[in-house]
């Protein structure tokens, strides 16, 4: 278990800002009950911004790599909340579920691939642990005009 | 601890009939697993019946603060739900999570505002108790054309 | 408890492959966190295959009938799963909740009739515990083209 050292490894795909709860809105982002652990909808977030190629929709502007990239972004945003939770990815037993919105066109059929983009960073750094149960799915809208929204249920040891 | 007398204090704004599953459908409004329990998907209803204004679309016939108000008759109409389940809100533990879709055209990108119609009201009644997780993402379409769908899962004391 | 036995009695209805992840896809089709079980969302799969008059959308070139037909199949996939994951179906103690998504047309009003589908077949074969909660919303689009996406969440013995 050297999750967390892992975590780390990606060096400068790290944000240094760590997620924050937008101006005016009344939630956490994330809430613990016995050892399980429940995290807010996350985006593509730059610290406060959004990266401009992760505003728009699948099937239209963003293509299906910028997804799959927007998609690991928002897993280390998700990552980064979990951590300030539990002080430290060693502390996290399993990732449960992923839930994944992707803004999208009516004829975009490839969402499989833009959550990809975080699936595959979860088994990176947890291994066997971090594989998960999932819904991909696609919606018309997305607020500020992310591309995708991911939240995400895991198991922990505090 | 005196939820339960915060929320009979918005008075008129309580439906008197108590939200129930439409005719034909084979669901519950709630279910209990240990100390959580889980609410189905509700929305803006006035007992049976759907406020006109509350029908539509965010970003076409509906505007932003009529959403921000569907929203929290939403949350009203999970509350009597809630409040059925545990006898009174005052054996509700903490309000966990709240998933938010608002009905909306492909460009409306403040799904936040709208839901904070629901989470607003779950802060006044619970106070930090009542902060939650989130996700609040746009849709194409709603059952009954209704232009918020809000489900909650709650940790509770019975 | 012979749900084990009345889901069997569907004979020539339930596919002869049970449902697999897609092909370079990082995901689970179950986890399981005390006694409750979590499945990944599912579809109207046929083994490997999808039938053509599953593919599109509800308010367009799929009929409701065609719709919670769609649905009713992808609850038998979803129990295949179930089943796999508890060896016997009589190991469920309960179906806590369903989330059920419709690919459709923004004028299509009538999620409810499509993923009773699903929450029918449920409560023919589980009883008062099939009965769950649920969320039955509509989407722009959904991977594959596949008509409805559900999950599900349930108690189980082992």
């Amino acid at each position: 278990m050297n999750y967390d050292q892992r975590f780390l490894e990606l060096g400068h795909e790290i944000p240094r800002a760590t997620p924050s709860v937008p101006n005016g809105c009344n939630f956490e982002l994330y809430r613990q009950v016995g050892d399980v652990l429940y995290l807010s909808g996350n985006g593509p977030f730059w610290g406060e911004d959004i990266p401009a190629e992760f505003i728009g929709k699948l099937g239209e502007s963003v293509t299906p790599t910028q997804g799959y990239n927007a998609a690991r972004l928002t897993a280390i945003n998700l990552l980064l909340t979990l951590r300030e939770a539990v002080q430290t990815l060693d502390n996290v037993a399993q990732i449960v579920s992923v839930d994944g919105l992707v803004n999208c066109t009516p004829d975009f059929t490839n969402q499989s691939f833009v959550i990809n983009g975080c699936s595959d960073l979860l088994v990176n750094i947890f291994g066997e642990e971090g594989r998960h149960t999932r819904k991909a799915s696609g919606t018309n809208a997305l607020a500020f005009g992310i591309c995708v929204e991911i939240s995400l249920m895991a198991r922990v040891r505090i």
